[in-house]
């Protein structure tokens, strides 16, 4: 993706090491981080200076690697591998990718496990540009297809939640790249992007893509998306995901089902737009199954923002002592989803026609 | 209600002019304001300084005698009744209160006007204590019982969004003076205070006057109910109201459709607090009809909290030029809604209910 016209990708290989964008200085600051061990990498990534369910999959592939060179044993090996797992609990592309990477270091010699895990994590870095491209023009295509069915209107409103987005991914991303797709097809897009509390990804991240892409878009509070539809001001929304089920119950950052249920109540379109790695096949019913991360009290309690002279600084929004609850992630049943966009097409939330697609993954 | 064991209301009569907390410097100073003239007033109103829709009619009627101070002549008594209504376009009760002190005007002489409007906003404000006791007991009474139908558990879980407490009336408050008055029965009550994005009344003035008042409650982002509901976690929800329509639509802080859904979704019970002088009783379906008022940008984009040194400090939240959209309000249609509670007793938001209380109030 561009930034003022120069291509980046969010995460790059140096020769020891990856280089990453600080997501957590965005947009006040574009900061470039060096990643070289198992512990930069479990830290950049339980402190969401990697964030993304995608890009925290390759990310921790790169640290399993890492983690190899200082312990290439089978006991240094799992170590890591739980060391990495535990960071993130929501999120299955993590798992997923510490997986292949952990299955591809047992069938090989010790002194060849770190080679062999660089080369698997270039490789699944290179497979999430290919699978976000790809998602990327289905779900562009289908906004292309609202906005001919609305009667091409001269805009057409999608509304988004967090930031599914290059910064995500490696490239393109998942439901930002159907709305890049969607702006190459042509179709005059606006995006309603929610802020996203209470880590703000859509006010700090999404926004910034979009605009350095030149796309238009409004940044709205989480509060405002339901007065949207019932005014009848949102075309369609699309969110990427964290985790789905086999019946098509849709973890995502949390939020995301209060904007189904409004779609939902408004007759608008619900698009989820993910890699089938965040499919797990083992669950079925999210809601009970899912193990949602809570987080830190104080990312509610408190903010950081660029004071007036340009500092960086932290705000305490509540009286003293005050306790929050901080989940990160919500359940939205799939009878709330219109679609799910994978790489490999487009499959209604339905348990039929996810067999269908497991079948054909085999 | 109760500051360290010190009762005040939220606006106190003086001298010449009125003393109010200022609503904008909470929860970090308790900092209380004169206002004197219809332009402090004014000021006031329509920079949340005062805020609430109670609170917001008895500040204005005070208003308006102060207008007549300065002119008395019918001329000026339609000015400043103008002056004020422009002030927030949504809530129902600003323009209730400055009509019954305009009708009771131009009832006397010109020189009689001031103490005859002194008078009547002080009456009103007796009048808004008086009816939110009783909206506060009928509340309560509904959360005990519900407290009883679940059995009893060790920790009845309410949802609240924004604040509808003592501080957005003149004592007691309407929601949250239910949750006092269940506080008073021994119900054992945990609030869940949603942080009320953008300007945070729940962050802010919520879990102030629930702390300062000795109910636990723990503050979670906007975002959040949706999970808590569907985790089994909240019990019931509770809010207030800037208008209600006579079919019983409700008009409140952006947000709360998507809670009203969520409850709805979940089959948890949806309760609306409200004085009678919040129902618009002229409009029908209300997502149409309510103007609803679209706020500063810069409320979205910026955030004022406490530094770590303990300084005010207003931070920019996303990059530079972002552009927000910020309605203040949104509709819950009535069917979401379980029941309205006034103070002249707990009614279904309903046509037929509502036209029953109407004619009980004529």
């Amino acid at each position: 993706m561009q930034i003022q016209g120069t291509h980046y990708r969010s995460i790059q290989r140096l020769h020891r090491g990856v280089s990453v964008i600080d997501q957590t200085r965005l947009p006040h600051v574009l900061e470039w981080r060096t990643l070289e061990t198992l512990e930069d990498v479990a830290h950049a990534i339980r402190h969401m200076i990697v964030r993304g369910a995608p890009l925290i999959g390759v990310t921790a592939a790169y640290g399993l690697a890492f983690g190899l060179r200082e312990d290439p044993s089978d006991s240094g090996l799992q170590r890591a591998f739980h060391a990495l797992l535990d960071t993130r609990p929501t999120a299955i592309n993590l798992k997923w990718a510490l997986e292949q990477v952990y299955a591809s270091a047992l069938l090989v010699a010790p002194n060849e496990r770190v080679n062999n895990a660089l080369q698997l994590a270039d490789q699944l870095a290179e497979n999430d540009v290919t699978i976000n491209a790809t998602i990327a023009q289905y779900g562009g295509q289908l906004l292309y297809q609202r906005w001919l069915e609305l009667g091409r209107p001269s805009s057409l409103n999608v509304l988004t939640h967090c930031n599914a987005g290059w910064l995500g991914c490696v490239d393109w991303g998942t439901a930002l790249g159907a709305l890049y797709w969607a702006h190459t097809l042509q179709v005059p897009l606006h995006v309603w992007v929610d802020e996203t509390r209470p880590r703000n990804q859509g006010a700090s991240l999404t926004t910034w893509e979009l605009q350095s892409h030149g796309i238009a878009c409004t940044l709205i509070t989480d509060n405002a998306g339901g007065y949207l539809m019932r005014a009848g001001e949102v075309d369609a929304c699309i969110v990427g995901a964290d985790r789905v089920t086999a019946i098509g119950d849709v973890c995502n950052k949390v939020g995301t089902y209060l904007k189904a249920l409004a779609a939902f109540d408004n007759h608008i379109p619900f698009y989820v737009a993910l890699p089938t790695s965040t499919i797990d096949w083992s669950l079925q019913e999210g809601q009970s199954s899912i193990p949602v991360e809570d987080r830190s009290s104080l990312e509610v309690t408190h903010i950081w923002g660029k004071t007036p002279d340009g500092a960086l600084q932290q705000v305490q929004l509540t009286p003293d002592g005050t306790q929050a609850r901080n989940p990160g992630f919500d359940i939205t049943p799939a009878r709330l989803v219109s679609a799910l966009i994978t790489e490999h097409g487009i499959v209604d939330a339905t348990p039929a026609a996810l067999a269908v697609l497991r079948n054909d993954l085999r």
